[in-house]
């Protein structure tokens, strides 16, 4: 992050309504009392956290419950913070006073589809429900290559894109033409960022792979369905994807979330070892949320799930993504692909709740969508565990559309 | 690069036998007589050529032929190399006595498959020869997003991969299983570097697109066709491809290749404005060999062709990858697609000479091929131009195949 003091790109801790700063708070002796750390205070004032996250989960975690010991009402070193007035107003910065930054170099992005109930929605539209998933989809994570430089942090507006479209697909010859996207979506996921490098040639083994991952954030992957459709035969998704892609500023780390781990979806096919986890429970808990708010700031909930709705864990995706001996380099960042549950409401794209402009969603004040509209702005957020135990928040994943650039 | 003297990476210029040290020629005021060069003399000491390429194509072709003139007989200042012999001592150094590093930091790799003779004789394989070609086609450069992480200098070995694979299509229920590729294959490419930023949400227009191009090298796609049969539906090849692609270490500017451009394939689909260049020479002519060596030293030249076989240019490329606001980056890499001619012999895939193993190709000394083998070595070299005008080497693509790991 950085704000209006200081341009410097650096990290910080979101607590409560607060950004606490880690650049001055290190080198204001805040960890003092964490003496392996000494050697390694560089990390909090690089402009990406890619050093500290080299730093391994197990110092991830040990800064994490060392930060959460000095905010405790019965802290052990009062001195170092919560008596310490001068330095809680150099390095306690109000949320809203901070602006903030893609929080990791990130090496390749890669978009997963695990989310059972978004792929056979999908598959279900175009092909029909005997074959919506189609066949090597409960064998492995499907998933493709992204585009990094299209990673944004929220709050970054999204330009609604022009690309190829067929608007006619049974005229013969098909005439595609140059348009604005009239299908413009989004895709509901969590992404995770990667703390442990593997070498080209060396997969990592699923035993390894939770101890790789660094933490998670909230991914709006915008994607253009009409784009898309006839873009992405034979090689995939291309422009239909990459003009932008929005996450959540703070990364909750994965040691934060381990209370909130449960099983995945049942898959009826036995995966082969390779992906087998010794743990059952392997996907977090997290209560999502996605509104669409309208140009005059009307806002509505058009979707509530949970992130237990994917078949495969990061772990999987991990493991399956090296399997071939691909290199994972630290910052790189895994989308889930889309989460939806399989009820009304639930699902993680308009694609699924408007059956591909079958249906309307009715927004409240009276509108209706189909697609987004410009000057619309989806803000997804996500909590996991409830009031009255640890509650963690996630940092909201936001972004409104500009109009398409004139052509 | 980097040699034994000395391991810092910096940049170089083959000349003949020897590479030109641009950080020793530099700070030993080797571009005294290059005035406006002088700011950015630090360029020379990067570990790589992205701060070059910033400079942009005007740059290039200045300092180009301001060394061309330094190494010529006839040449303006000879105090400053040609008769300085404690210099060149000091700054030209034995080729084979340099290791090759990648040239550049590549943010983003994106690989295309505008080779239209090899998309037309794969589609023929397993759809049949009407519908061969998809019809997206001919209308854009077709593309998908490679995997930044994987590309490596030539030289590098290329472990074999193992992963999902499908034996037996016919059964049900599909039952793949972890196995090693036993279909590896090359596919011969040309790779462009990019040497102009854009932002995003603003496409790189059709005028633009040119002077956004560094330079090209040889490249390699290493492809597991057997992995990439079972996974690459919906989402396109993914583990099949990100365990290696090679390229070559000295990037030619495009400004050396100017004179060797030559119109593209054919297109009988009139392409949409945004496509269509004013330049009718769009596409390199350049000479294009695969070598196989087997692990006993025997070399056979398995493909002969030209990359005049393209239907799309890097331009046209590079302006569909925008089309929809993706942000291009210096230092991004685009793969050409696999360069085939029409011809037994000049195809620049195992799997299109084969005929996915229904023929072999026959080595020197007597073994056949139907995918590589361990052990195997396979080189791709470029010429442009002949003896007789200025010829343009391309330094060699090569890479030799390693056992899988034991499953
Ligand atoms: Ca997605
Ligand atoms: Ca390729
Ligand atoms: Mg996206
Ligand atoms: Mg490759
Ligand atoms: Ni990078």
């Amino acid at each position: 992050m950085a704000n209006a003091k200081s341009s410097k790109r650096r990290p910080a801790v979101a607590i409560g309504n607060h950004a606490l700063d880690l650049d001055i708070f290190s080198s204001s002796n805040g960890f003092s009392r964490l003496p392996f750390i000494q050697p390694h205070l560089a990390v909090f004032s690089q402009p990406v956290l890619n050093d500290f996250a080299a730093l391994g989960q197990n110092v991830h975690g040990q800064v994490r419950r060392y930060i959460q010991q000095l905010f405790s009402r019965d802290t052990l070193w009062p001195e170092l913070l919560k008596d310490n007035l001068e330095l809680q107003d150099r390095c306690l910065l109000p949320l809203q006073e901070v602006e903030n930054h893609l929080p990791m170099h990130i090496g390749d992005y890669t978009d997963f589809y695990a989310g059972r109930n978004h792929a056979y929605n999908v598959g279900a539209l175009f092909r029909g429900p005997e074959n919506a998933l189609q066949p090597n989809y409960t064998h492995l994570p499907v998933g493709y290559h992204g585009r990094a430089s299209s990673v944004v942090i929220s709050g970054t507006p999204i330009r609604r894109p022009c690309g190829q479209i067929l608007h006619d697909p049974a005229a013969n010859p098909k005439k595609p033409s140059l348009t604005a996207c009239k299908k413009l979506d989004i895709e509901l996921e969590l992404g995770a960022f990667v703390c442990k490098a593997s070498k080209m040639g060396d997969p990592v083994s699923i035993g390894n792979a939770k101890e790789s991952l660094f933490g998670v954030v909230l991914l709006n992957d915008w994607s253009a369905r009409d784009i898309q459709a006839w873009e992405y035969v034979p090689l995939g998704p291309f422009t239909a994807k990459n003009f932008g892609t929005t996450i959540s500023p703070w990364i909750v780390l994965t040691d934060a979330l381990e209370p909130f781990l449960v099983q995945s979806m049942e898959n009826s096919t036995e995966l082969l070892p390779y992906l087998q986890e010794k743990q059952k429970n392997n996907v977090y808990n997290i209560e999502l949320e996605v509104d669409l708010i309208n140009s005059s700031g009307v806002s509505t909930t058009v979707t509530r799930t949970t992130s237990r709705n994917l078949l495969f864990s990061f772990p999987q995706m991990l493991t399956h993504h090296s399997i071939a001996g691909c290199p994972i380099q630290i910052g790189d960042l895994l989308g889930s692909g889309t989460i939806s549950g399989a009820e009304d409401g639930s699902q993680g794209s308009l694609l699924e709740q408007c059956a591909n402009g079958k249906t309307k969603i009715r927004l409240n004040g009276g509108e209706e969508r189909i697609f987004l509209e410009d000057g619309d702005t989806v803000t997804i957020t996500g909590v996991a565990g409830s009031m009255d135990v640890d509650m963690v928040g996630f940092g909201e994943c936001t972004g409104t559309v500009l109009p398409a650039h004139e052509l």
